[in-house]
């Protein structure tokens, strides 16, 4: 079954090139960016500037062709494709959890942007942490021990065509 | 710009049509359902089985045409559709984080579903809250004040096609 989708907007940010990258939004604090939503969306825009972060999904657009066996930028072991971040997966949608610094017109200034430039746009969601969690008691499989390694973390070329 | 995607896989639930169900994973607290894999990607899940929570992301293949404005389950007032989870956006990708119980062979056994029976999988993450999440000072602009309706809140059919 084929789904079809289209840009709605795109991501600027000032990573020009996949290497080093920070790997999470985790990782990006304080770095800005913009996200420039197509005029025909404006509208649907509205009330959103009450929200502090929203959920930015996005499709990578320059990611390699996936393998469902992958090593991970913060392992040394390959992991299925679908315990982990990897862009390169079978459907290559991007996630992640920005601030929304402010809205002017049909621009979005957000921080915290772990994006490459010019990352096509699929859709904006506020952000709401109980609509999404329900308990706290959370296991990490094998990323456990390795959570601060989020923060220093930098991409490289691995998942990306050039 | 568009970007074609395949279902790699889909997920039943309980909920056989779109009124009455609930309108987030936390307020389906218990409810069981289960991912069915396409067999092809069934390395791809080597791993996740370490993780508690994982993000599912889906097609609402039942959704109306979107509008750029909607009354949203928990609100009178018409919102950006960009403010609001509802399920007929101008892409429309759900996004639910679910337990995840276990995992036998291309089967995912998960909890807390709010997904309607047969609706096709897109993406399988592993939900790592540290990777989403930076700090705890969220403003909720419109839902301020209603988060405590989100457990108790069905849907109707108002964003779907039948």
């Amino acid at each position: 079954m084929e789904i079809k989708y289209k840009a709605i907007g795109i991501i600027k940010s000032p990573f020009k090139a996949t290497e080093g990258m920070p790997i999470q939004s985790a990782s990006a604090s304080g770095v800005r960016g913009e996200v420039i939503v197509n005029e025909e969306y404006l509208e649907g825009l509205s009330d959103l500037d009450g929200f502090s972060h929203i959920v930015l999904l996005f499709h990578f657009h320059q990611s390699k062709k996936f393998k469902l066996k992958v090593k991970p930028y913060m392992d040394n072991v390959e992991r299925g494709v679908f315990a982990t971040r990897a862009p390169s997966r079978p459907n290559s949608i991007g996630l992640s959890v920005v601030k929304l610094i402010g809205i002017e017109g049909n621009k979005l200034i957000i921080e915290n942007v772990d994006i490459l430039d010019g990352t096509p746009l699929l859709d904006i969601k506020p952000y709401i942490y109980e609509m999404d969690n329900y308990d706290n008691n959370f296991r990490y499989g094998w990323i456990t021990g390795k959570i601060n390694k989020i923060k220093g973390t930098k991409s490289d070329s691995r998942f990306f065509a050039k």
